[in-house]
């Protein structure tokens, strides 16, 4: 997605640890005409499933999960992160490790938020060792759902989340991938 | 705003304490047409207004505020909730307790993201005893912006949150208002 890629250049910021920070227009400011712009291509690369609901995490899937459902014309659910875990029969659990902020979080779902059998779409801003996204699908499948895919805004794919995902069965779509930030550099996945 | 009160009729959960669950539209699951619904109902009733940005937090602010944010043509920034302040130069921060989960929250917007002399719009889903809220138009004025008003989703008007926030000087313009929650039962304050 060139807007996205064009963003990144402008705007990203590259720290150490291979961290990419777009916290101009994503993660902490938002852009809403970005927002819009990704949620609908996912829309359109995602036009050949059928989607019953958009599955993403708070804080920064939120945006982008918003216009995709909405266009879908579904509902949306956010899994909630929490750093400590109150086991209750009411949610689906599953943990994830943050490369960007070296904490696992815990990932919960209301149960009565996902029905069994319905078609999920999973939403997040990055990939990148691909744990987020990982515990999202086995959120949706505990619930006895089907991911029909995973939208990414941003892929750092010289990790191995992608590698893993597809691995596990996944169709993974990235809006932007990202080969290299040596040097404080982005360069992307040619085409 | 008819739609939303008739919403939180039909899937409200009225809990001990005086809380209002909606988390099958607002809070956990979002129902994306009633988010774009309200957005432009804020858009509407604050149309006489300049904005220049959009101010929330995370995470139940996002959506509602971005939809704002986007038909008004302008950034929005969703300040951050932390249990623990790491101070530091780069944020505004300011305290609110949230009266639902009874904790201190520290709320914080990196410096980057308010330009003095802005024009912000708060946009939050609840208005309980105006501690976010407040918080919120606190950090934008320690970046020496305006608030220009501040729109609600859900007030819980039996609280002394729209009060305070209305004894300090600002516009606050709720889309529903809860005049009661006892014995179980949503009650509207009559328009």
């Amino acid at each position: 997605m060139d807007l996205l890629k064009q963003k990144i250049i402008d705007e990203g910021q590259v720290l150490e640890g291979d961290i990419l920070k777009i916290d101009s227009f994503l993660n902490h400011q938002i852009d809403p005409e970005m927002s819009y712009a990704m949620g609908r291509e996912f829309v359109n690369i995602f036009s050949d499933v059928k989607v019953d609901k958009v599955l993403t995490i708070e804080a920064s899937g939120i945006a982008i999960g918003l216009v995709t459902a909405y266009e879908f014309g579904v509902k949306m659910v956010f899994a909630r992160k929490t750093k400590s875990l109150l086991l209750n029969d009411d949610s689906y659990t599953a943990d994830a490790y943050s490369y960007t902020k070296q904490v696992t979080n815990h990932i919960t779902v209301l149960k009565k938020f996902l029905t069994a059998g319905e078609n999920i779409l999973i939403v997040d801003d990055f990939l990148a060792n691909g744990s987020a996204a990982l515990a999202l699908c086995s959120i949706a499948e505990q619930a006895g759902c089907k991911v029909v895919g995973i939208g990414i805004a941003v892929e750092k794919a010289f990790q191995d989340g992608e590698e893993k995902l597809k691995a596990a069965g996944y169709r993974v779509e990235p809006l932007a991938r990202i080969k290299s930030l040596k040097g404080g550099r982005v360069t992307f996945v040619e085409d």
